[in-house]
């Protein structure tokens, strides 16, 4: 038998439920050198959580993070909260010496974010492990496309293209969720899911964007206070209006350092998208394209092969030979959003085992929130903005 | 708490390994009146199935499957074996009381289905349930074409149109799994593909198969035999060749009881179709499209709007007023194939707790079986061939 | 200045007038050996056809076709007339020593287009130049199709999938026009559209149909008489009824003399689609598709390339390399349904400039009518039955 | 019979070729009050233009543009030469009286188009009427995409997202051709294709760019020197290299004075891409999409509708009831590239024989060139830089 990684989890909404679903399967579907177990579930209020432990499988729970991240039960700390608390907790779990998975954004500030990534470096020195949840870097024809990336199959990248289009917030009678107030959430789509579109672009070029022009819009500016909420949903309380104080778009040009152009653009106001996460990269020898909403399929474009028959092949990344897949089930038999989150979990645990630093790092996350904060700046002031780099060149 | 509903499982290879995930999912996904417990997995091989449990998360292993039945620890027998050894596990599971899930095809035989339909219908009098695992039908998409069709939306169906396409074996080396051999597997391509098309299209047009013309065709003829396999994967063991005995493809016309007109078509020699399960519908008011190898979208004509804006609608079947889909994640996020079965246990669940019988019955999957006898029986004969009908009009 | 070519076109109705745009344009776009001079167009009604030769741009007109095949001044007829004059108008003209294109299909019984072909095969040896009129084969994209399977990019053929989906007649109240009536139209959806697809897949698998089994339907079965109609389109007048005399569907299965099975599907009566010719080939080495309402594309998938890379390649078919293209735009300027055409006559000016046969020749024609044919008769005896071959083995 | 309108052209290279085959077939697929007459082609090369008209079709052929525009036989000149030339000879039409289409970009500078602007002002007032050739606003599924903003389909516009991208040049080989010359071109992708985007989306969404934030990218900075060069083909000439002089590239972000906010990029470095002038308009109401790439289709999704059957519809702009088509083929018999020519001198015509303003406007074209004015601005002083406004607001 395989030793025990015994996990406590902090927050119990969408990304809490999505990390349950990881938890508990990935060491049926991967042989992994360590047994996740599901240990302590943790939130703030003690009938919530006791509900949520029995709900999503956990053996315990308890409404005291700080006695959690200490307890000698525990050999990692996986957080699910909205980002206002994230810096805390993980600076307590890092110092206590737990390993720790923080959901993205790693803070709500570039300040937090470069305290916990300097911690994340400290602990690192005595074998303790962290990393960010970008979890879309583990979506199967994701990896594929950093592989192809990596091999040279596009060539030198002349044009990055990325948006994160969704529509949840349209009717402006949806609610003021958290996800709506900077104190919460730090900021709007662009740290919720502009985030994804920043890291998964450096991920797969292997290019950090070195500065930004922006623009950010917030389209409806109150909205009815909320009775209650889950997941994504919400529903209204009355005629009680509150101001919407992040942004509802983030658009941005950017150049990366490799000397790629970009555009950017993240905005819950695109109607009819729902989660239209979209990466295109066009090199000197091909192009690459992904769509989340098919998330299964990846679009190459070899401009290496005969003319007459070259085309954006549609690559269904279902296959034995695909990233991940194998674990899984017989070609053609698609995965959906969850596995990119057992795929994060698997890779997680076999880091640890290994004594490797996972990806992405805290430094690699402060930099996500270097570009977010340059995007911020930008729109601001109007003028490009350099972005601050904290990683080494690859 | 909810009482258990404690599960034995025979056979723990790819079918086990999805119905494993289905069972320990469930009940975090779904709040359900009854909870299930991976009790008991059974197979032949007492190492493997006792690495099979550990892996796949069973907390049993026997390889006593008549032991299993009649066992008191056990209220459902989850049969995942060949489709030779279905008739005898599920005869002796209900006449034990135990309900039943059975995977398809229900049986190799007319005859042995029959007796299972037989036995369950019996069974029911005892408030034991059997249903038959035709996954497909729990795809959300294929639910809502099913809702679709039955209020109404697309009118009076014309034309049915379905194929399942795979390339498992084109190359020629690829090896002489049971698969292939109809002692086992009953038939090829037809009852292992063709058997869901022909259960997935009378599920969704309400209306059954009455008469076939068919073709079948067996495009290699002998193999090498095999040395292992592993789901659908499997390696050759060097030049030894064994005869295939069942068909690589089946194409047949039909004709349905409610006036539609329809081409079937099973194959796994469809180069680059990976798991192309398609299934278009023509009404006299509209059009219905689905294909499994883009299992989050439905595409949908409506041509009772207005004319110039009339075209195939792509349903993203993501959103929380979708069959199944409010258990899962935000809009957008779309599900797997695994979750067909997840949704699959989930309505047995609730059925068994609400005294219902579940769909499809043993008596459907009869009839199904009907069909492939029917096909089978007219590619011999070369002869248009009527199915014998057991279901009563719905 | 090259010669001249000059047309006599009878017939000026929809194909009139797509012919009419092929013979103003093709000396434009192409640099040809021969100029076409658009002298007479024929028609029954005078007024109707000195209208037809301002509209379509015809140097003069006559209502005598006997005259005009005779006519010294004529070197070509163009039959563009329903198919119940077909035999009579290119008997005489092949007979007067003109070279003759002909709609498809090529006439409305096999014996008529028997006594056709012979008639061609005669004057062929006289120098005199005959082709039947398929013009999908000339479609950049299924040319393209054509000599990627001549190359063996595909290998040997096992599948042929191919349909013709349209809509037009869905609604019950519209009129019964020439084209419902067998004694001008022949037969219905098999004629009209199935003869396409029948030698679309004839022509590019370079295989012969040997035996078929079909069905063929009408769904509406009386309809209003029509008051006055245009291209597919008409009105009805009143109530008067008259009955649909040819089907509505026609759908066969059928095996190739090179190995291949098949299915084929023709129907007016497909919701939603509009002009659906669609034909997909899996070869032992990869696959080919081409969908009619995406006519600039052709998808080709390789399975000898990189295994993680394959995938449908969705090749636009509008670049200088590709067949007939060099002669239009800039590459990505797509083409439309009435290139065919004219390439259709730019192929028949080459070959009768260079004393070559044209494809597809009459014999070419009768072999799809062969098919046609033996539809019927299976569809009427319910019988599987073999098509005569009148084509030797390429 | 209809009044003729005489055509003089000037140039005869990609653009001419295009307009002669627009002029060419115009009378012949829609019932016009004019008929226009190729009379006279105008090029530099005596040899080479007699050889064009020959090609194009048109009845005579001059080296001098002067007299061409000044001549009584003449009544419309339809300028096709690089931009560098247009502004004088439309402003030498205009004041012999002749109506003019001029094919974008009206000019190579602000100033010139300015100029260009005011003499069309002045000429209105004597029945003179003046075109720029923005082509794209007559596919009929643009065309659509305008009808159903302008009923309000899909609300109040919050996003423009519109690219043009292409891959031509991708090739550091290839020549330096005139296209990448500033002083003739004017500038690179910008005012090539981006000048059609920026038209485009100001003309279906009715709104006006109001400020931009730009950047300009030239990847491959010197070219070798062309020998000869056909339509965008060309091949080059040894290694003598010059510069390249204008832009590869041109991202940039706006706001309309309706409320949007935009994302605009045209490339000619986007691998395999051909010509994809894509355009995405999300409203508070519904969505609407179009790729030229495939040009016959619009996407258009409506969020007024039930809620579980939206998602977006392809319409298939090829039916009767949509504009330009039912001059056209049957229903799904899709149009091309050339298309866009035919109706937009069709517009002409009616325009014309109507005494009113075609659209657009040579003051259209000149807000069109304002904006690329101020992405210049903005690119070179990474500022965003406001955009003066010509127009009234509609």
């Amino acid at each position: 038998m395989y030793p025990d990684l015994r996990v406590g989890m902090v927050g119990y909404a969408f990304m809490g439920a999505a990390h349950s679903q990881a938890w508990r399967t990935v060491n049926h579907a991967f042989d992994l050198p360590l047994q996740a177990r599901m240990s302590v579930v943790c939130g703030r209020s003690a009938d919530q959580v006791a509900h949520a432990a029995t709900r999503l499988g956990w053996a315990g729970h308890t409404t005291d993070w700080r006695s959690l991240v200490e307890s000698d039960e525990i050999d990692l700390i996986d957080i699910c909260t909205p980002g206002d608390t994230h810096a805390e907790i993980a600076l307590a779990a890092l110092a206590a010496g737990k390993h720790v998975l923080c959901e993205k954004p790693l803070a709500n500030s570039v300040a937090e974010a470069r305290e916990m990534a300097a911690a994340a470096a400290q602990a690192q020195s005595h074998g303790v492990r962290a990393m960010c949840g970008f979890n879309y870097r583990r979506v199967p024809a994701v990896a594929l496309m950093r592989d192809l990336v990596a091999r040279g199959r596009i060539g030198a990248i002349r044009h990055v293209r990325a948006t994160y289009l969704q529509d949840w917030i349209v009717d402006p009678e949806f609610p003021l969720v958290w996800r709506l107030r900077k104190e919460i959430a730090g900021s709007g789509a662009l740290g919720d899911i502009g985030a994804h579109i920043v890291d998964l672009t450096q991920f797969v070029t292997g290019q950090s964007i070195t500065t930004v022009s922006a623009l950010t819009e917030t389209f409806v500016r109150s909205r009815p206070l909320p009775s209650e909420s889950a997941g994504l949903a919400a529903s209204a309380n009355g005629t009680v209006l509150g101001d919407v104080t992040v942004d509802d778009a983030a658009l941005f040009l950017a150049r990366l350092d490799g000397g790629a152009v970009a555009t950017y653009e993240a905005t819950r106001f695109a109607t009819g998208r729902k989660n239209a996460l979209r990466v295109e990269l066009n090199g000197a020898l091909g192009s690459l394209a992904f769509d989340f909403e098919r998330m299964n399929e990846l679009e190459f474009y070899d401009a290496t092969g005969p003319g007459a028959e070259q085309g954006f092949t549609r690559i269904l990344v279902t296959e034995p030979d695909h990233p991940y897949v194998a674990a899984w089930w017989p070609p053609g038999h698609g995965l959906g959003y969850e596995h990119s989150f057992t795929h994060e979990v698997r890779d997680l645990i076999e880091d640890i085992a290994a004594g490797r630093d996972p990806a992405p790092s805290f430094a690699d996350a402060l930099q996500v929130q270097l570009v977010l904060d340059a995007v911020e700046q930008s729109a601001a002031s109007g003028a490009w903005t350099d972005v601050e780099t904290v990683l080494e060149p690859a």
